[in-house]
């Protein structure tokens, strides 16, 4: 069984921004806790998905709120802790292992954290394959795993325990809980077993992120392009293809807090002049790119703001005018495009009018 | 032990209603769903204060929302039901009978719903000693019984559990989570034993919505002025002091839906044109009487918004610009008047500059 040292949490913190596709919250942040947690309890086993046990219970965990609240909302530290246990204790059974619900920023971060301090093994997979907004946007959902009980704990020890059958009011509750606790909050839920975990996750993603980090990590180090290298990095992995939208300056950020999410558009102008501005829609992720009204990548294909000279991946709450980027478009794995799971989290799941269109189509 | 019948629920209604000072919900409504539960289940048993064993346990229950949202958003009947099995599984202990949290309006009329449904006594006694607009402002807080767990049900069968170590913080979650839930919920809280029961409830106050009602119907049947017998029938209770504060018409009604609550001003003008306008001021219930700025009657104290000729209590949402009106002051028992109590509902509770001042000093 692979491990996750301190060593590899810059790298994954890097690859859970990007895979974040601007939302996910600040990787700085999560870094922090999770680096804390690993030196208190020591490394964390990361667990294959294909080894996951039939019999064992999983329960998927991370953080909920705007991610620009949680540069000023900073976390005790203790608020996942408490959500698991609450967890356990409705549910009656203690857990074997803790999967993500997404892949991205603090939430790649946070079931590290919670693995660390109970010494559970962490799987590598997750429920998005990538961040999404909204709590019901898994594909332990997509599925057929329920939500509920959804445990939300926040950093003053207030727990929430919500039961519902339905993912959608899971999280129309848990975004409600989660305002009245000052806008963030530590939730735990998706409880399966390993079976069914198989079945239903997203593989790999943990060890894709740390891949994406090192390999951004070793292209600066050797003062090669890191974007080329990252474009070769994923064709040797399960996302395939990843491939260049947009290279220029950040010349509008329209950006504000609504309903508990960052929404907004950020506008980008091409170097190249003889290419029209293109224009990114943002609900914490970045959720569908255009230039001149034609698509260029849409939900769930990630679509990532990355430093223009770095290739760090820029999160929603620090995009600033003036910022020179390239726009990174990346294709997602087959079990994030079947018709259910565009369904939960194609462009319509979004209120977006246009239709789905394959990243490499395009 | 007395029992309440279905004879018994119309002059509770209009009680509870007086009691609610303009809040507490539609007793209509709550009438309807208590006749329904008896029909159902039979009769349900009054337990005196004095009466309740030591070693049972007690929990109290009730609806919150906004009292507007009510006439429209019916419930379903099994919302209260839903809500103490899941407290009764959160804290492992069958309940022995249920108290409820306020007198007034429809939470009068959810306990004993609950009362005939779970076949459970429902004690002579509440929290409130009349409506207030938040769960912390209960003498069950103010003289030391933890509010949480909370559990909040709706008439979709969702159900939340709230854990906290603060009845304010309680009720803003529970806020939260009943604005989510469309705006009206019925929730379970402040489990405690009999013993504590008889030290921290306001005793009597489910005989005494009775007696108001009985008091006003055999008043109209008899052709009396039911005004003066109600005064006449205050005099005999522990409540003690009915004072007139007002007779004339509403000139002036502004009310909104505010943070889950209807808040809002009254402008009654004097039939006697010697006298200023009286102005009241909202928050669910009525919260300050004035005229010319002098207070007539302030929380806790009662302010009773009551129709000029049959005494038929007004509720906030059901207040029009045209109503002929007396308004009612009742002096509320002292376990409702310590600097204890007065710093949880007086008058800076809810945000008023004004001081306390007894009914009976005015």
């Amino acid at each position: 069984m692979a491990i996750i040292t301190n060593e590899d949490i810059d790298d994954l913190a890097v690859g859970a921004a990007l895979l974040g596709t601007g939302g996910g919250g600040d990787p700085y942040i999560g870094k922090l806790m999770a680096k804390a947690a690993i030196e208190r309890h020591g490394p964390v086993d990361l667990l294959a998905l294909d080894d996951v046990p039939d019999d064992i219970e999983v329960a998927a965990c991370g953080a909920m709120g705007a991610p620009t609240i949680l540069i000023e909302k900073m976390p005790s530290g203790e608020e996942i802790g408490l959500a698991l246990r609450a967890y356990e204790n409705r549910v009656g059974k203690a857990m074997g292992a803790i999967i993500p619900f997404e892949a991205g920023g603090i939430n790649s971060m946070v079931p590290i954290m919670l693995a660390a301090e109970c010494r559970l093994p962490v799987i590598d997979a997750d429920g998005m394959g990538r961040a999404f907004p909204q709590l019901e946007m898994e594909t332990f959902n997509v599925y057929g795993v329920p939500a509920a009980p959804v445990t939300v704990a926040d950093e003053q020890g207030n727990v929430v325990i919500i039961e519902t059958e339905s993912a959608a009011k899971a999280e129309w509750l848990a975004r409600g809980v989660t305002i009245r606790m000052g806008g963030q909050s530590y939730i735990v839920n998706y409880g399966m077993d390993g079976r069914t975990t198989r079945r239903v996750s997203v593989p790999g993603t943990m060890s894709l992120a740390i891949g994406i980090g090192s390999t951004i990590r070793l292209a600066l180090a050797a003062h090669r392009d890191p974007l080329a290298d990252l474009i070769e990095f994923f064709s040797g992995t399960h996302y395939e293809t990843a491939r260049l939208l947009a290279s220029g300056k950040v010349v509008d950020v329209s950006r504000r807090e609504q309903n508990g999410w960052s929404v907004g558009v950020v506008t980008i102008e091409p170097f190249d002049t003889s290419r029209r501005p293109v224009r990114i829609q943002i609900q914490n992720e970045n959720l569908v790119a255009e230039e001149d009204g034609r698509v260029l990548a849409i939900v769930p294909d990630l679509i990532c703001i990355l430093e223009a000279d770095t290739a760090e991946p820029i999160t929603t709450e620090r995009l600033r005018y003036g910022q020179r980027v390239n726009v990174l478009g990346v294709k997602v794995p087959p079990i994030m495009r079947t018709p259910e799971a565009l369904d939960v989290f194609g462009p319509a799941a979004f209120g977006l009018t246009q239709n789905y269109a394959p990243l490499e189509a395009g």
